[in-house]
């Protein structure tokens, strides 16, 4: 871990590693957007919020440094996976390349690129994106850390170390399925239901009293996943509907991305999220039906932007 | 029918009849702003489209003629008719009144507010309301009638004609429900799914292609409602499917008004449609998983406005 890190991707995950993170190691933030780049090498990363100072990476938009990276943090959007490990296909040395991304198959999209050691993560901390060099730290809450196929653990653990030393949460577990699972289920939902109703992830997620309350959804749709789960073999590490409930309690606002995303009228990550469980429901021969209608909801309403 | 006619709320529909039914009979619309009534009385009603014409009924926000009315037609927004049919009580006389709301329910209220003659109605015509004095005819689709309870099948026969008579299409049937329930299933499902996909009734309403298509979705939910109208005893007259499929053929990008209202963030009547079958249901003990979903994201929708 003492050759640099290099973090593909500067939204707020991508930004919150690389700021962190320039505090311990050398580390390149590598853009898509030369005036990101620029905005970021002339005023390093500054994190407000949950922490309170200015990280110092460099950044670039130009793969060619990837050569001598110990780490690469894939940080992109799920959609964006695919143009990052082209990218390192061919630049990347013997480093090692992390995944966090939201869902199912970023693994499996990067090893097809190349033979490199891999880490499976899934991130619970969230943020905001103020600009291209100020990122309000929302959730302190940890990065979850595994080898993918034979990549060794104590890779993981020493990439876990290296990123608590830097000031965020992280650990190191053999096994990232039933925490990976978790969180697939509870963002399936609650990404979904959000970008449909426009709610924030707010106390309506967790309402129960009324026969239209929203709790009898979300709570429907977590429990086909957990089934999907089930079939798969996967003992979930949370509840997600415990997730939910415990989250809304106290009082989250929290806009999830697949909101942002069909407010700005983008493309959302459905297809990996709310799309990946349907498609393991599908081939486990577990029923479906709420999840598969939030997703085609979904769907139609990025065919509406058309 | 040679009494007047008085037609409540000049939104699309009862603008529609109000402008049609001036020619043939004395017409007064009631309004609920000033401003709407001093516009249709100064200026008339406009109608452009699949007819072309300026309708001169009366124009009032004073409730006090209906007590001469033969004919009250209740055109408003289902969820506006408690505060009509509050209205007619104490002012209406010997008249009949014909409700023609989506959904289902109208009836029941107005019949809870006086013992008048009752005509049940749907209609299948449709507008744009493109000012309080002009109404674009989009479809010349007809306009079923029935008695409601004890009214006479002849007071329906001669309402129809004098619909037909104004330029309008009509028809009278001794049963409403199977005409009703096939455009309440329709409407449940083209509302609902339009307004949380923001797509207008289109072609993506009848795709069956790819698994994420949302046509499928579609034919769910309309095979739900087909199921609690066999529960009902009703045999659909059309059939929601074949009547989904033909109008997107038919290069349909129809607004479905669930979709206006979303969209100017306005309560939406999802309540009295979607709402209506999903309370059937569970009266008669049919599952409406789907339905309920759809009911349940339209009701999380309306909550996001606050």
């Amino acid at each position: 871990m003492t050759d640099g890190v290099w973090v593909i991707g500067g939204g707020v995950i991508g930004s919150l590693f690389a700021a962190h993170l320039s505090r311990v190691a050398e580390v390149t933030l590598l853009c898509r957007r030369p005036e990101h780049a620029a905005a970021v090498a002339e005023n390093g990363i500054r994190i407000s919020g949950r922490a309170d100072f200015v990280g110092r990476p460099e950044a670039s938009i130009d793969p060619a440094g990837l050569a001598d990276a110990g780490l690469v943090i894939v940080a992109t959007k799920a959609n964006d996976v695919e143009a990052a490990a082209a990218q390192l296909e061919g630049s990347l040395g013997a480093g090692t390349v992390m995944t966090v991304q939201n869902g199912l198959g970023a693994e499996q999209v990067v090893r097809s690129h190349g033979a490199w050691p891999q880490l499976s993560a899934v991130t619970f901390m969230s943020g905001t994106k103020l600009a291209d060099d100020h990122v309000e730290y929302v959730l302190d809450t940890p990065t979850w850390l595994a080898p993918y196929e034979d990549a060794r653990f104590d890779v993981a653990e020493s990439t876990a170390a290296l990123i608590v030393e830097s000031g965020l949460k992280a650990e190191a577990m053999p096994d990232l399925e039933p925490a990976r699972w978790s969180k697939l289920i509870f963002n399936a939902t609650v990404n979904g239901v959000a970008a449909l109703t426009g709610l924030p992830h707010d106390h309506h997620f967790a309402e129960l009293e009324r026969p239209t309350d929203l709790g009898h959804l979300v709570r429907g749709l977590m429990e086909e996943g957990t089934r999907i789960a089930g079939a798969a073999g996967i003992s979930l590490r949370e509840d997600p509907w415990e997730m939910n409930v415990l989250a809304t309690q106290r009082g989250s606002r929290h806009y999830p991305s697949m909101l942002e995303d069909v407010e700005a009228r983008r493309p959302t990550e459905v297809d990996f999220i709310t799309g990946a469980l349907v498609r393991a429901a599908e081939r486990l021969g577990v029923g479906a039906p709420l999840l598969t209608a939030v997703y085609r909801l979904v769907k139609g309403r990025e065919a509406s932007y058309l």
